[in-house]
């Protein structure tokens, strides 16, 4: 058992070694860049957790925690260019520093990557984890284009949104942790659990993202506060704002929403939100998936102890100081 | 043993009876669009080839196969989009039917399709197809970064040309050879001259392509002739035509290259082409290229008529039957 401070000085050790540069340049640099930029790498940390919990060796998880790393990664470059996202982690984004090309062939090549670290997977390992890590992939990208077509689509009902977050962000957090206890040896139905865990916990993080995006303060945010509305980005939020309004209250939604000075424009939409208590009602929202999760948690057949990192994690993401 | 038409009928067989169609429907229909316009299905038949000369049972070289057609036509949409190719097959690419986005997800979707393929290989040979199929990718990827850099790159030499559609055709071909001799057990030694013979017979296949967009008829090439002139594309004819020219006949080179009438530029640079007579020139490289694949084929350690199907499809290839 490991700390998650330790797991994480240990993911550090691994990303801060890698090197990706190869021939020819134009290809690896692209992706030297994307991969040195840092971020969270919480999902190599949550597949060490995974394993580190059930008592596995390290090691072991180590080449699939590297690839799901890259495989996030190689999203974002994708993801970039299609959400037309200049910047990424304070940065230019892939596709505004080189081009669209370059982050489209150097996306594909870190996929391939991915794979070929997910194929050190110890040889007994290896089909369950693949299965898992192409379900997910596949999960990933249909929650992408459920994410585009929502950008259009007029009606977007809260099951819609919440099966999008869960095909975008909660698989690939669950699959981390499932792949970390595959490898540790953890059964079966173990095995679904801390997978459970971790798509509910993730739907959570999520919905959190939303909430803050429009309620948070900046500095602890870490991004402009009030994008998503700036945007008439379908959040949550907005679904439920929505949802809930009265016939005159959905009016002053559609005027706010379609006015051109940002400013007065999230202030103005934020006001809405107040009086329809969506910043209760998300909460609730997070509370339900974050008491869920730790359902799934505490039917994980191992003494409470061991689950300490997983629970304090869990609430931990949810404070946000993970 | 199989013949090559048996192998051919089993490969449309297979393939007529594909459905990738999923949710969303955004990002599936491309993928089956590109998947039932056809093609050659050349690396199928090749997996299939190579799996049958070793006596091996096809069903299971069948998984594997379709991953390699899938990976073969998700590099198709990408490149496409790179290369802005408007036509694939005689109908609109995908990009152009649909969008760039659409391209890009609905590609990196059939990435996974491809791998899920792959990935149900028979437990016992997958680390080796895995591994095999990483490498390729990988190179695949490099051969295209390669390629759009020849595009702007003043100088091009032959041995670079060659590296380049080595990596760009050559090695899934190859590939796909060495996929099915290692399901069907095949030794390391005849597994690696089955994949050399492939590395030859695809540079010969590609300098054959190369020959065939200048000198061809297009009824028998199915696609206009000169157009790698027309877009002044650095083949293996351009760049031994500037090797070998005198510095007058570079100049007119040059100016022909230049000329903004295109049934003038392909007359012109043909004129020059048959003065340096790099018809000739190109033939005895094809020549040497499949003589080659043809010694690495006799070094297998089969029976000469067992391997009588990857003769005759060898030469089949250099006169375009296949």
């Amino acid at each position: 058992m490991h700390t998650t401070k330790e797991l994480q000085k240990k993911v550090s050790e691994i990303f801060d070694n890698q090197n990706y540069i190869g021939e020819p340049k134009g290809l690896y640099e692209p992706i030297q860049y994307s991969l040195s930029q840092g971020g969270k790498r919480l999902r190599p940390l949550l597949a060490l957790l995974g394993c580190s919990v059930f008592g596995g060796d390290l090691e072991k998880v180590i080449p699939p925690a590297i690839g799901l790393e890259i495989f996030h990664n190689f999203t974002l470059l994708h993801d970039d260019i299609m959400d037309q996202a200049a910047i990424r982690r304070g940065q230019p984004s892939v596709y505004t520093k080189w081009d669209t090309n370059t982050a489209i062939l150097s996306g594909d090549t870190m996929f391939v990557l991915a794979y070929d670290y997910v194929t050190k997977t110890e040889a007994k390992y290896l089909v369950d984890v693949l299965q898992i890590f192409n379900q997910t992939a596949r999960e990933v990208c249909e929650g992408q284009q459920y994410d585009m077509n929502y950008e259009t689509q007029e009606f977007v009902g809260v099951k819609d949104y919440i099966e999008m977050i869960r095909l975008k962000t909660a698989v690939l957090i669950a699959a981390a942790l499932k792949i970390g206890a595959i490898v540790a040896a953890a059964d079966a139905k173990d095995t679904q659990k801390i997978y459970d865990f971790g798509i509910n916990i993730g739907l959570a993080f999520q919905l959190r993202d939303d909430l803050l995006d429009a309620f948070g303060e900046q500095e602890v945010f870490g991004k402009p506060i009030g994008n998503d509305i700036v945007t008439n980005k379908k959040t949550f939020l907005y679904i439920i704002a929505y949802d809930k309004a009265d016939s005159s209250q959905t009016d002053r939604l559609d005027r706010s929403f379609k006015l051109q000075n940002n400013v007065e424009k999230v202030s103005s939409v934020l006001e809405i939100y107040n009086q329809l208590d969506i910043k209760k009602e998300t909460e609730k929202m997070i509370e339900t998936y974050f008491e869920k999760s730790i359902q799934y948690l505490d039917n994980i057949t191992l003494a409470k102890e061991k689950k300490e990192e997983l629970y304090s994690f869990a609430k931990g993401l949810m404070s946000r100081e993970v």
